[in-house]
C-alpha cells in the first residue's frame, strides 16, 4: 500500500471515531424509497439524521445541521423545489453537502435538476458510473457517452475515471463513483476502495445510504476527500463483513446495519483495501 | 393436476429463469408504505426497479421500462396525476402495466381514480377480494356488494370469482385476486394457486410487492395469464419456504427476500400448487 | 408496586387482548421515513393500519377508522393540509387521535403546524422530552426552554414532567413523553414506565411506531390514560425482549416485530415496570 493510501486508511479510522463521538446532525433530502435505510444507516453509524425537506424550514435546519444530503431519486416538481431550497440554505450556512444525482442521464427532468444543483456547489458528488458519466457530459466537461439503465449502473467505475476527474476539477468538489471498486477523486488524485460484496447491488438504496454516510463524514472534517474515502471504506468493510456465503439480500440488509453499528476502527483499518 | 395446471407450473419455472436472465426494468408508481419492499422484492427476484412517478419523465421512463406498475395506495392529487401520466405513457409505448387498486371501494376518490386508470387498459389487475369486487361493481360489470375494511380484505378470493371474471372480460385483461388461495382469470379460465402462509397477511405491502412482481413477469412474456400465475406461484412458494413455525413477521420478511433471491425453478415447480 | 400501578399493568394486559380481538382500523398520517415500520408494527400488534392522508377521503376514512394518528415528520405544505383535514375529520366523527409533534421546536413551520393541530383536540400527545417541552412552551403553558437537537431528544423525560402536566391540563389530553423512562400524565397523575432498551434509540421511527400503537389502543378503550400506558408498556417490554446482548439495530428491528407479534398478556404483565 502506498503511503497516501496508508494515510487515508488511518484517517478513515480516525474519522469513524470522531463521527461517533460528535454524533453530527445530517439533514437528508432523500428519495422515498431510501428514507428508511438512509436514516437507519446514519443511526447505526452514530450520526443523527434529520429528514427534513420543506423549503419553509430549510434555513432553520441548515443552521442546526452539520452536513446535508441532496438525493434526486423519486423526483417530482415539489422535490426539485426542496432540493434547491435545501442546497441553497446549506450554502448560505456554509454547511457541506453531497449531491446524489440518482438516475441523471435517464431523463431531461433529472438532467436539468442536476445542472441546477451543481451550480449550488456541492462539496461532494456520489453516484454510480453511469450517473457520473452523464453528469460530466451534461456539464460539458466530458464527451464520453453513458448508457443509463433505469437507475442501475450500466458501467464500471473505471469507465467513469476521466469524466469523474473532469467533473471534480470543473466544480472544485470530490467525486465518489461507486461500483465493484469505488473511485474517489478531487480532479488530481484518484484513490480506489476495493471493498464491498456483490449482494450489495441487490439491496435497494445502498447507494443512497452511502451518500448519507458521505454527508455524515463531510460534517466532521474539513477534508472532503478523506470524508469520501472514509464513507466508502466504512460501507465496503461493513458490507464485506455482513455478506455471508450463500446469504440473501434480506439477511444482508439486517447484518449490514449491525456491522455499521459495531464496526471498530481497528477492523476498518485492518480490512480497508485502498490503492492509488 | 390437470394438464393446463401442469403446463402453467412449467411455464412459471421457465418465466422465472427468463426473468433472471433478462433483468427487466420495471417502472413502479407505488405507494409510500410499500416502496422499500417493492424495490427490494424486485431486486431479489432479479428485476431492476425504477421508482419514477413524475409526469415530466413518464415518456422517457416508459420508453426504457419493460413493464410498469401503477399502485393506488397513499393516494393524493399529485399521485393521481402521476398514475394517469405513467399509465398513459405505458400505453403509448406499448409496455404492459398492472393496476393495483389499493383501497378501492373505501372512498369515492379511489373509485374515481380506479375508473380513470381502467380506461387506460391495464394488462393485469392485482387486488384482494374486496378490491376486485368493488372494482367490478363500480365498473358496472357486477352487482355484488363488497364491504371494504380499510385496505385489508374482508372477503375470500372465492367470493370474488364471478366479479373478477366479469372484470377480466369487460377490460380484456387478467385479474389476479389474492387471498388464502389466489385466483387468476382471463374471464374464461380460472386457475387457483394455493401456496403462501398466514403470516404474509401480517406484513405490510406484501400485496404491493406481488403487484411489482406481476409487472416484472408481464415484462418478459406476451402471455399475461401465465405472467400472473408465475408471479403468484413465486410469491406463494417463497412465502411458504420463508415462514418458519412459530416465526414472526419481522423474521418472515427477511427470509422472504432471501427465498425470492435463491428460489430455483426446480423448487418452484416442485412446490407450486395449482388447480383449475 | 402501588395499587394504581398494579391496576394499570393489569389493564395493559387486558387492552392487549382486546386489541388483538377487535383488530381496530388505525388511520395513519405518518411521515415518509416511518411508514414501513408504523404499518408493520401495527400489523404485528394485531391492528389494521390504513395509511391514508388525502383530504379528499378524510371523512370516509375517519368514518371507518377506530383510531387516528397524526405525525408531523417530513413536513410539507401538502402534509400540513393532510394533517389538518384528517384531525378535523377525526373530530367530526368522534374518533380519538394522537398527535406526534415530530421536531416541534426546531422550526417555526413545525411550531405553527403543531399549534393548529392542538386546537383540534388530540386525545393524546406522544413525543420525546424536547418536543413536549417545546410544545408546552409554544402553547404558553410553560416557560421552560428546550434545546432541540434535530429531531432527536436532547432532554430526559423527567425534565419534561412539569411541561407535560401543564400541557395535559391545558388541552384536557394525555401526554406520553418517551425516553429512558416513559412518563404518562393527564395533568394530575403521572406514571412512569421503565421498560425498553438503549438500542431502540438507534432505530429510526421507533417513536413514530409507538405513536401508531397509541392510536391503536385509543381505538379500543374510553380511557386514554390506560391506552397510553398500555402502548408504552407493550413497546418497552417487546423492546427489552428483542434486544439481545451485543445485538445491533438491524437484528433488533426484526426481533422487535416478532416480539410485538408473539407478546402474551402474561409476559406483558410480568415484565412491565410501572411506578407512580
Amino acid at each position: 500500500m502506498s503511503s497516501q493510501a496508508g494515510n487515508l486508511v488511518r484517517s478513515s479510522g480516525a474519522l469513524l471515531a470522531t463521527l461517533r463521538d460528535r454524533r453530527p446532525i445530517v439533514q437528508c433530502v432523500t428519495n422515498f424509497v431510501s428514507m428508511d435505510l438512509v436514516a437507519n444507516a446514519l443511526h447505526a453509524l452514530g450520526a443523527s439524521p434529520a429528514m427534513s425537506s420543506a423549503p419553509e424550514e430549510a434555513d432553520e435546519f441548515a443552521a442546526r445541521a452539520h452536513g446535508v444530503v441532496c438525493n434526486m431519486g423519486t423526483l417530482s416538481r415539489d422535490r426539485v423545489e426542496s432540493l434547491q431550497a435545501v442546497a441553497a440554505a446549506a450554502g448560505r450556512h456554509r454547511k457541506p453537502w453531497v449531491l446524489d444525482p440518482v438516475g441523471v442521464g435517464a431523463t431531461r427532468f433529472r438532467g436539468e435538476t442536476a445542472a441546477g444543483l451543481l451550480r449550488l456547489r456541492p462539496a461532494a458528488i456520489r453516484g454510480n458510473a453511469s450517473e457520473v458519466m452523464a453528469l460530466a457530459r451534461l456539464s460539458g466537461v466530458s464527451a464520453e457517452a453513458a448508457e443509463p439503465r433505469g437507475v442501475d449502473a450500466a458501467h464500471d467505475p473505471e469507465a467513469a475515471r476521466n469524466p469523474a476527474m473532469a467533473l471534480a476539477r470543473a466544480y472544485a468538489c470530490i467525486v465518489l463513483t461507486t461500483g465493484t471498486v469505488d473511485l474517489v477523486t478531487d480532479g488530481t488524485r484518484v484513490v480506489g476502495i476495493a471493498n464491498g460484496a456483490p449482494v450489495m447491488a441487490r439491496v435497494t438504496a445502498m447507494g443512497c445510504a452511502l451518500s448519507g454516510a458521505v454527508g455524515a463524514f463531510l460534517a466532521i472534517t474539513n477534508d472532503p476527500f478523506a470524508a469520501c474515502v472514509a464513507a466508502s471504506a466504512v460501507f465496503g468493510v461493513a458490507g464485506e463483513l455482513a455478506a455471508s456465503p450463500g446469504g440473501g439480500p434480506g439477511t444482508f440488509r439486517v447484518n449490514f446495519l449491525d456491522r455499521l453499528f459495531d464496526l471498530t476502527t481497528q477492523t476498518l483499518v485492518g480490512h480497508a483495501k485502498l490503492a492509488d
